[in-house]
């Protein structure tokens, strides 16, 4: 249960099989930093091209192809106080009509983040807003392992192994469950949000760099097929894919997949979810969008499979 | 302001152009049932075919084309204690390999629905869920006006008329707000819900006949394009459409309408809606799917474009 | 087998259960015509709105639901002169940031079209295309017969009862197949095209008048999923839906179950589709898009099961 | 303009950024060969693990990103007699319910390819279609660069840099354009097919290994966003992506770009492609599906924009 202390040098903007910056062990626990998805730190001081750089990869040595790697986020905390967004809400996002006939032009906006009083205030461009003031959620845009088969896949997307889902759950005191592809899992991570709409519809969070804290654990010969994680109150699954319902296809049939090792038939997982199951949108702005599929651990308690 | 009571004797499966029930004056009242999705009606008898019957149409006097009709849902509660369900995930919403291949048997469940108590309890087929109990959230899955065009759309669809867009948000005290496109509104309604998951992924929700009282509003001279409502919390939209990313695409482009409707510049309005929105899924069961797009109206406060 | 001349006075921009213009037998024949897409006659007047205003219903007086119905397209034939097309590729056909930055401006373009030479010339507007002249190949935009469930379906869109598919090759010579869902059938057709892009891409074609000939038949108590259709080289079907993926699931299935039909057992079907299908894209502007699936009777007749 | 003969020894499952195995100069003709999908050669021996192994990278002396390398596919040919597929059609291709419902069991099927007849021959399994035999088309079904940003590709989709297309007419005789995103351009190529239905639905053309040859050039200074191509008849694009509507959306969109090249204006582009344009369906077995814009070389050279 070693700590460690880790200050990236250099970044990654595709997850694979890079050189490890650290190996550690299952139950380790790191403290490091993230930059911001255009490569500024703490300083605000571009150390790396953009493109949600990543630091690692971690290389945790018990982890081999067909486990599972946890990892809990101990801590996130903005470590700077600007912030920054795009402005426009992409084209993806919006009709095919309204965007050839009615888009704004685009351009940045400066937020200042506030971790004392908890909040993120809009700076720049001066609009009808003024200082507009959103509550900071701070969460984790990309993280993920290397993915199989060789590949190194851009941190613009997402798929089994994790990347950009920028979904608002993915905060501190949420434990997610990754595939393990290759020896070691690769664990990279990156590209904080002080605060993020749903979908990430103009591309972009509150973007910014990151004081980061997290502990990894090895899960033996058990393997999962997409993204998992569990908070206080819900376990829930992540799928990545293009078009939409696809990522619905993924996350609910893993979910399906996750009550069936907790111990429900199907039948009865069918008939449960039915009536109970809750979606959450990720990202829809990358190459792959992101839908998370969820339920209560107090239904599972209910039934009898949740401690 | 009248208050109008209305026992419907014969129902329809799509949203068109009928002979109106009743003709009422905007401001009005009614109190009226619902059978349920299968033609049941309170004493659990099948009164008419099933395929989500709807109650309607009402003709309101003043509305016209190009108005916009309000309905608030007064009251929505369930009028008997059995509520039926289907069983199994619909393979649309699972991978297609796992449909090819893990599919369970299908079949009905039965549930007991106590307003008293406030819950819903399944009542077979025995599984090891045994007696699972959730809290009612009832709400209306199928309502809407006549469509353009001369149309007459089934009630297992939905698009910029309303429609069966199941989504758990249309509870007692919500407002909606629908596009008129032919004299009266002819508002219909009815697919009544005891309970029901996100996206109703079986197909179902605990359906269910409802004792209901809604009140109209006619907006003259106002138009949208699509369902819109507001809860005491939220203001928020309904794209209606295959794919899921095109109902995405309707409901955001809705929400920046209604924003700039309330007096927002286009810019400020992306900027807010970039870091703000939020999503809801509803139906991914239908021909159509249903994506609610949602701000909160404290926010909305906080920029001075609500009262 | 009786011939029957027939001249519109009114048309239908939604293909539902409207008062039949003409009773017919099956195994009868109609000359008739179709106005263009806007609603403009041989003489081009515009004699009713437009929205691919169709001809007809026709009732077929054998024709029950569960039947189908066979339509060939004895002759069609432009009537006029001058076609017209829209001038712009629909935004949803593009890049979403083409589409925000840089689409041309829009308006009408006009066509010669001369039945002699057999070509369609672009009159204008004046462009580096100058007199571009394409060779004719006539086709019926939209047709089909009154859909299921009391429903009225707009022309400007198209699902199992036919509607606006945009498919080049429903040319003279070909025989479609429709389910027949009430009784009569009510045949529609309209929206004919001097000739067209796959895709119908700028959302027209080059949109005329017809004269029309077509020779219906009934046959009895065999019931069919899709638009089905035969010409002198293949068997095909027509999926209708949106996304563009369904159409291809839907006329994939179709197409198999029509080899089952044949006498081709599902794993025969399978190895023959896998290395033998065809597909062609229909109409990808409007609501729902259109994806024909197709094998060569060449083909089947080398297995046996063409004659 | 040197002649190579290279033989590989090892192959890729990811395209990449890998050693290259021969460095040649734009002009350079190779003769090589390719294994099949599974990684069997002509000897039809597993000398590499399967999933569409690709032989290369070659290295373009000149090639640097941002040009683009085009390459004619002089020779291709199938240099065993054993082709193998799949046999059932892939679950994404037919409609949820079939699936759920009527899918029929799996196993491979033995082809005999004849390059003197030119015949491929059902040999294995025994069903219904008996010696069932259809002329060779051999194209090659994956072939691309290394992608930008440092990524590793599956050869089992595809992007913006070629891969797993599964597009019939890459054929003898056709000229690809490809973009250049590293040093060299680092083409591969692999997964030949004697013969494939449109789609590759059953997730396989008749996969055999290939004797092949090729010419490579650079093309200094243009850069093309998506694979490009040119026959006798045709020149076309590429577009591969999930949904299929997007991936028709990229190549209309780099068809439209290419027009422009040639010299074309917006608006006479989008008036020609209107009433010009066709489409071929790619693979829709991939997680990228690929869709083909084209047009035909002959009316290009009637506008004076070809020579």
């Amino acid at each position: 249960m070693a700590i460690h202390h880790f200050q990236p040098t250099h970044y990654h903007t595709a997850l694979g099989a890079h050189e490890p910056v650290l190996h550690i062990e299952s139950g380790d626990t790191v403290f490091t930093t993230t930059v911001d998805n255009a490569g500024y730190d703490a300083t605000d001081t571009q150390v790396t091209p953009g493109g949600n750089p990543q630091t690692g990869p971690f290389y945790i040595e018990s982890a081999e192809p067909g486990d599972t790697l946890t990892v809990h986020f101990d801590r996130i905390l903005p470590n700077r106080k600007i912030g920054r967004t795009a402005t426009v809400i992409a084209p993806n996002v919006l009709d095919p009509g309204y965007v050839a006939a009615e888009m704004p032009a685009g351009g940045r906006a400066e937020w200042h983040v506030d971790v004392e009083k908890w909040t993120a205030t809009l700076l720049s461009p001066q609009t009808q807003l003024g200082a507009f003031t959103l509550p900071l959620e701070p969460m984790v845009g990309c993280f993920g392992v290397a993915p199989p088969r060789g590949q190194a896949i851009s941190t613009a997307t997402s798929s089994t192994h994790g990347g950009n889902m920028d979904y608002r759950g993915f905060q501190e005191g949420v434990t997610v469950y990754l595939p393990v592809f290759v020896a070691g899992a690769l664990f990279h991570l990156g590209d904080g949000h002080a605060v993020q709409g749903d979908g990430e519809i103009v591309g972009t969070g509150v973007e910014i760099s990151f004081d980061v804290q997290f502990t990894v654990n090895v899960i033996k010969g058990k393997s999962i097929n997409w993204p998992r994680a569990e908070n206080a109150d819900y376990i829930l699954t992540a799928g990545n894919a293009r078009p939409l319902a696809q990522a619905v296809q993924h996350a609910t049939t893993e979910l399906v997949r996750w009550l069936g090792e907790l111990g429900l038939k199907k039948r009865a997982a069918h008939i449960l979810l039915g009536q109970a199951v809750q979606y959450d949108m990720g990202n829809v702005f990358d190459p792959a969008y992101t839908m998370v599929c969820k339920v209560k651990k107090s239904i599972l308690r209910e039934v009898g499979v949740w401690e």
